[in-house]
């Protein structure tokens, strides 16, 4: 292939490669793009890649991302801290809060508890949530992990770990389809779900 | 939304979204994986941008991109000069160049005359076609600009100007599918599209 010979232009296209769910057609679609862009631009681009690295960080209670010390949740006085939402990942906090709806504060798992593929609750934030969720002030966990296998697995065991603590748990009403992903249900679809939440 | 509260995060997500053909929820999903890559390999990506961006021009001779003096057509000794490609773009040039079944030389036009666009031949690369094709040993001008209209319009303008100067030119075959994009034509398609070349 002709772009074995601009070594440049093949670096760049394979570090698009790398990016989740690009293919070499658009990782090569990206990198000439970048290449028709003014120089200013392509010094903008690189060093947004640099920033938001080296910024963005987990929030120290929730494990939300952020670029300041606590997450915007977190840091906003007004939530209420007797109502955590467990959510497997950062992008389900983003689709929750476009609901507009929820006004208690987040738990981020980064990932479910998946014996499949080897992923034991050691190796999600799991002892955080207990260690939160017997914190003086707690009432409800809702837990809104995916409604895919691995997300009910985590569902039932954080259940059984919170209900000794006297903490109510709850569940996403399924008013989210089945096998999907919560970053793809639409926002009156995931409000019903809030709204409807039922004990576990 | 959320992501309003993490600026270099929305930042990184707007910049993969000017890239051509990224929709908004792509480009969130792109930012999110640079943010879960090491920070060695984040700084690679943005290196290699700026590198790409650098290093990468115009070959002077045909247009083709290089990181090198010469594109690695224009440089190489055995390629036949007496037979012209004239494409539209570099993207052609990487798709024919894949079906390894021409030896001539390239000549890349960076454009398509297109009225309706106000795309008038002075801003594309023909001026520069015309004097490489007006030289001596220059048999054959092959035209391989896409089987659009503007494609066609800009294939019969570049004959007009080239017959006189008593140089063959032909277009290539209707093997590829009219309306589409070169870079799209799978590799025996564009091979018997070469072989098939018409005199225009």
């Amino acid at each position: 292939m002709m772009t074995d010979y601009i070594e440049s232009l093949q670096k760049l296209a394979e570090q698009f490669g790398r990016l989740q769910g690009i293919g070499r057609k658009s990782a090569m679609r990206m990198a000439f793009s970048v290449i028709e862009m003014d120089e200013a631009d392509a010094y903008e681009f690189a060093s947004a890649i640099m920033e938001a690295k080296q910024k963005i960080h987990e929030c120290p209670v929730c494990g939300n991302l952020t670029d300041g010390e606590l997450c915007h949740v977190c840091e906003d006085e007004t939530r209420d801290r007797s109502v955590i939402c467990v959510v497997e990942d950062v992008k389900a906090v983003m689709s929750i809060e476009k609901v507009r709806e929820f006004k208690g504060v987040y738990h981020v798992l980064h990932g479910v508890i998946s014996p499949v593929n080897g992923i034991t609750p050691e190796k999600i934030r799991f002892r955080e949530l207990i260690e939160r969720a017997g914190q003086d002030g707690v009432e409800e966990v809702i837990i809104a992990t995916n409604p895919t296998p691995d997300g009910e697995v985590t569902a039932m065991y954080i259940s059984k770990y919170l209900k000794p603590l006297g903490v109510k748990v709850t569940r996403l009403a399924y008013g989210v389809p089945v096998g999907s992903d919560l970053e793809y249900a639409d926002e009156v679809t995931l409000g019903r779900a809030l709204e409807g939440r039922r004990d576990v």
